[in-house]
């Protein structure tokens, strides 16, 4: 991988369009540099000014007797090509456009160019539309925001500028500890998977910390993802319809849906903060604590109330308190007064103060039942909120494991100060009991994450030329939609199990057919003219002996041509009735940032009114699919409801994971599949309707070509 | 109702077991009177001390000179009960018991003897085991709580001490505005229902702010929030399983289903708070706002990302953003630069300052289509968070209408400060994008309480003789389990529909029966010893000729006879079979708290797997049924799934509410009904299988009387 040092840590910074006038950013990115305490070059560039806040300004990028590692640019966007021109011939590493004007007011031509001169000069660009970066171990402030961020160990990078100077200022009243903070702006160039693979590998980074709006490359971001070795946490805006909406005429960017976003913040092992004091919480709990590595949450506490309040809050939150081993009991008893509570939540009483908090939570942290501990405390008037901290803080010391820890101080000025001493110690500190637990679900999710075994997705034997050479077939002939023994073809050919059936041509070849795949059977017309079939009167199920096939072939031939007479028929596929079971649907669309995504749900109202259904992007294990398969609302009818016995979940898992090979491997000529019903029993299942469309440049109306000389 | 205004607006107050020692709560509870400023009398009691923090102290509350409104009871347990006989005699008004040592730890017994003592002088008590009372426009904090709250007008009720302690802190840290804050411990006498019942007509309250673990008298309190005049907002602990486990031990109350508090929160017109940073951050904001009136929120922001973040959030808290008209866009457009968008949200772009604010609030709140505003700040380096607080402050003003506001300012101590002087000015401050937006929903929550016509429930013409009959005769034969037809016959007396239907005693019977309620039939045993009747072969479906009556008739009374020879057999019960339609539930408990509440959901997978069922406190309108319709997930199958008509709601609605006066005019007798499945039509219902179970002193496992006695 390309090296970003020289632009993330450069030794010398021009800055483009800097300013004499205090009031505009291109003074003020020189002064900030200045003021950060930066301690590389700084080369202010102005060819009306000898002298910017005190440094002598060059008038050209191509005056600066020394090497420029990056350039921020400052000047108007219409200038930008010329300057990015000049950069190059410098020798400028990147360039950070500061610069707005460019695809966010739909001047991608402009944005194309610059990017395209850059290339040309093999540098690199962030933004345009940026307020620049952050870089606390080197004390650099090469933005426009006004200050550093508090210093700590997470890499925060924001798609909105605002937002992102609304942050740095939030980082000190918050205490969440920033090393660099990015503005990534349109990601012209640079984006978040060159960001996330960068800090990845940086020394000062622990945590990266991501507010998207939307991924421009979604495959490159969840490659980045899944190769991180450390927690990526993400607050992702527009979740809602219209804040989709909101978002992408915000950035130009193509907010995807939610759901998809759920199924590759999954796969990429991305913790997902609900809001922006989650991504707060969270980011902080990431950097000073390690992953939660079990699920055995232990509440200590010195109030009931809150108590119940975090115990609420666990099971939200994914991480449901347990009764705790009665050894741990008898150890925590030893801690509390006789009316205490050694369950879980441990309730030290409203008397305990330090040695009371300090005994239990070093027992606790050192008994192997407990994988972390949350510590609850309500200020009291006899109890002092700093000793209590400290108690806490030389407890987890002095355990010496490294389960996390998070702390609720509830309470006013002095458990506020208490918490930040706690902070600036290494443990972090909420001020209300659900903030404290979902910082340690937050540990748990990326727990879990590292725990699943990293099943890559290892492709089944099929017959891909099986496939190709149909799809091949349908396109010659300008159909965009697989007639249906073609899509069982299909998926046939890719181990998906089809119920047994042949298309016929005339009655007494239904006859032999029907004979074969044995009764019932269900007929229906082939055609690809009649997409909607049933409504052609073009379906006859329960079919029970040859003389009722020999009617309905004519039945639903004569239906057909009554329906639309102009439609090419092919025949009518014979298949045989599969027995009733468990209605489920795979499908797969190919997301325009994510590419082919299959979906999973159960059929019928699950898929049509409750929107149960779950997707990931393809492709992926057998393993991974049996997660979907798992959470989906309706699993409970999978399991045996109702006296019923239980579905074959696994036959499920293989054949979604099956379907994700093939929409990957078709991923430029399918655009759409749709196996519904899939119907599952006991043992095995049968995929009883399926539709595939492909492609196509045209619109899928095209009037295909005369059958006879595409079959 | 009887006024408690010497007990929470005392002029003078005892504290029997006042202490020397500054370390007892004893001592504290003077020490906070006299330190808070309370100008009222303050009377220590001590047989063994002649002075107590200064102030004279009497050996028996007996030698008090002057006339004592309450006395804070500090004595240990066992001395309770003596001290109350001494109180009474002295005419003490009211016992606020800190005392513990109660039914919080299995003395019931103890507390009972109290409560009656203290009712036997026409004292009431708050306790015990409280913290105390504090009282900011009094200055008066009688509690062993350090100082009194953050001044304002919420009354904060906690069923916790410790978080009373603690959240007393808080408030000033959050600057949530307090005019009382009470520890309501073990609500042995006073409780919810009373306190709501008080701060709804006290001057210095405009909202009141509870936290609960359990109500004890469900009845009470609901009634109380049902007159409350003023908004009411909870936080319930315990709402997961663990956490109702916990919250019972904790303080010995019952915490009831959340899905139970749930429907009584809606009833009574209570916001539900998810916690404690919301039940904090909303407070605030029906405090100092008014409610919303309208769906119609606009938000006003100077950074797109938040203003997602917010559009997020307004969907997720039930406000979701709407398009403005517009000449409300072109009034927006006015106030920012040619690239903002005048859309909702409105982006002033982040070179807005404080005109822009000010310009475009104003406007916003005076266009007759904004019911309410949220204004989002991301902290810039050019403007001053003050002085865009002091714009967003004159606009309001200005504005002069009664719309609410909601600000979240996303920065550091700047944004902060500014933040506290709005609240301070009576706009609540946050500092996230969401919490302002949750605050807003709150208001618009309550805006639509109040817009609910108050639709009272008003009895239908039943027949209720009927029903007491029918569970008269059951009840002296010992069954605590209506037969079928029983049952049906309860239901027709209160108007639900029941499939036409009787019961025979021989085949031929049977044969008369069936063809007066038409065939096809369904036939089923009636034993109140099988309650179970499929497992016993009891029942047989889609009967259709005279032949098969006759044949069922015999097959049934010979499989109920071999599934169990020492049953009582009453007859078959002959039913028409009622047509297939859309199956639903509807049923009802008998809660602890509650007392009869009804149940209403989608049969089958969606009551069992889905758990897709909602609740309300019976009796209650057609309308309130109507709300419980179409508050369930599966909704949209009622309303018309995969091109099947819409089925008849208003049926429902009506059966629901119907359902609702039969439990609650039998509230003592029946214990639990269950009409499933009801069976919904696109023109009315029939309640297809019907079981009433009534309460019994005695196990529901009685052997029965021989039925000849009873019948």
């Amino acid at each position: 991988m390309e090296n970003l040092d020289p632009i993330f840590k450069p030794k010398s910074i021009a800055i483009v369009g800097a300013s004499r006038d205090p009031k505009a950013i291109g003074h003020q990115c020189v002064k900030n540099l200045i003021d950060s305490g930066y301690e590389g070059k700084i080369y202010p560039v102005n060819p009306k000014a000898d002298e910017v806040a005190g440094l002598k300004c060059y008038h050209s990028v191509l005056d600066i007797p020394d090497k420029v590692d990056i350039a921020l640019i400052v000047v108007p966007a219409k200038l930008v090509p010329a300057v990015t021109e000049e950069c190059g011939k410098k020798g400028v590493k990147g360039l950070v456009i500061i610069a707005s004007g460019f695809s966010e007011v739909g001047r991608e031509d402009l944005e194309r160019e610059v990017v395209d001169i850059a290339h040309k000069y093999g540098m690199r660009i962030l933004g345009p539309n940026v307020v620049g970066i952050m870089n606390n171990p080197l004390h650099m402030n090469a933005s426009f925001g006004p200050y550093l961020p508090y210093p700590g160990k997470a890499a925060m990078i924001s798609q909105s500028g605002a937002l992102l100077i609304a942050m740095d200022a939030r980082t000190w009243v918050d205490k969440v500890g920033i090393s660099h903070m990015i503005s990534i702006g349109n990601m012209a160039d640079l984006d978040f998977g060159d960001l996330i693979n960068y800090f990845n590998k940086d020394e000062d980074t622990n945590v990266i910390s991501l507010y998207i709006e939307g991924v421009k490359d979604g495959r490159k971001f969840l490659n980045a993802c899944k190769n991180s070795k450390k927690p990526i946490i993400a607050l992702k805006a527009g979740t809602s319809k219209r804040g989709a909406a909101a978002a992408a005429s915000h950035t130009g960017s193509l907010a995807g849906s939610t759901k998809i976003y759920e199924a590759a913040f999954k796969q990429g092992h991305v913790v997902w903060a609900e809001n922006l004091d989650a991504l707060f919480d969270e980011t902080m709990a990431l950097a000073l604590q390690k992953p939660m590595r079990g699920d055995n949450l232990l509440i200590i506490t010195n109030g009931g109330g809150v108590g119940v309040l975090a115990t609420d809050a666990a099971e939200k939150y994914g991480v449901p308190i347990k009764d705790a081993p009665d050894d741990l009991k008898l150890l925590m008893f030893k801690h509390m007064p006789e009316f205490g509570n050694p369950k879980n939540p441990v309730d030290l009483t409203g008397m305990a103060d330090r040695p009371e908090y300090e005994g239990s939570i070093r027992d606790a942290l050192k008994h192997d039942w407990v994988d972390g501990v949350v510590v609850l405390y309500c200020e009291t008037s006899f109890t002092d909120p700093q000793n209590i901290a400290e108690g806490i803080y030389k407890a987890y010391k002095d355990s010496g494991v490294d389960k996390p820890i998070a702390v609720s101080l509830v309470g006013g000025e002095r458990s506020v100060k208490a918490g930040e001493w706690l902070i600036e110690n290494g443990i972090p500190y909420y001020n209300s009991p659900h903030a404290a637990v979902r910082a340690l679900a937050a540990l748990r999710t990326y727990g879990r994450y590292l725990e699943k075994a990293s099943k890559e997705f290892v492709p089944y034997k099929v017959n891909k030329e099986k496939v190709e050479a149909i799809i091949g077939k349908a396109k010659a002939c300008g159909r965009s939609l697989l007639t249906e023994p073609e899509a069982k073809e299909v998926f046939a050919a890719y181990g998906l199990p089809i119920p047994k059936g042949k298309m016929a041509r005339n009655p007494e070849e239904a006859v032999k057919i029907a004979r074969a795949v044995e009764y019932p059977v269900v007929m229906k017309i082939v055609s690809p003219n009649i997409v909607h079939k049933s409504d052609a009167g073009g379906v006859k199920v329960n079919i029970k002996n040859d003389d009722e096939v020999r009617k309905a072939f004519q039945e639903i031939i004569e239906n057909a041509e009554r329906y639309d007479p102009h439609a090419e028929i092919m025949g009518v596929y014979v298949q045989h009735m599969e027995p009733w079971g468990t209605e489920t649907i795979i499908g797969s669309i190919n997301d325009s940032q994510f590419g082919p995504t299959v979906m999973f749900g159960l059929g019928g109202i699950f898929v049509e009114i409750l929107k149960d259904v779950t997707f990931r992007i393809a492709p992926f294990s057998k393993d991974e699919a049996l997660d979907m398969v798992k959470e989906i609302n309706g699993y409970g009818i999978l399991k045996g409801a109702r006296g019923e016995k239980p579905k074959d979940i696994e036959a499920i898992a293989e054949a979604v994971s099956r379907l994700s090979q093939l929409v990957w491997d078709f991923r430029d000529v399918i655009k759409e599949v749709d196996a519904n019903p899939v119907i599952v029993y006991e043992k095995g299942l049968s995929v009883v309707d399926a539709r595939i469309i492909l492609k196509t440049g045209k619109s899928t109306k095209v009037t295909p070509k005369p059958l006879d000389k595409c079959s």
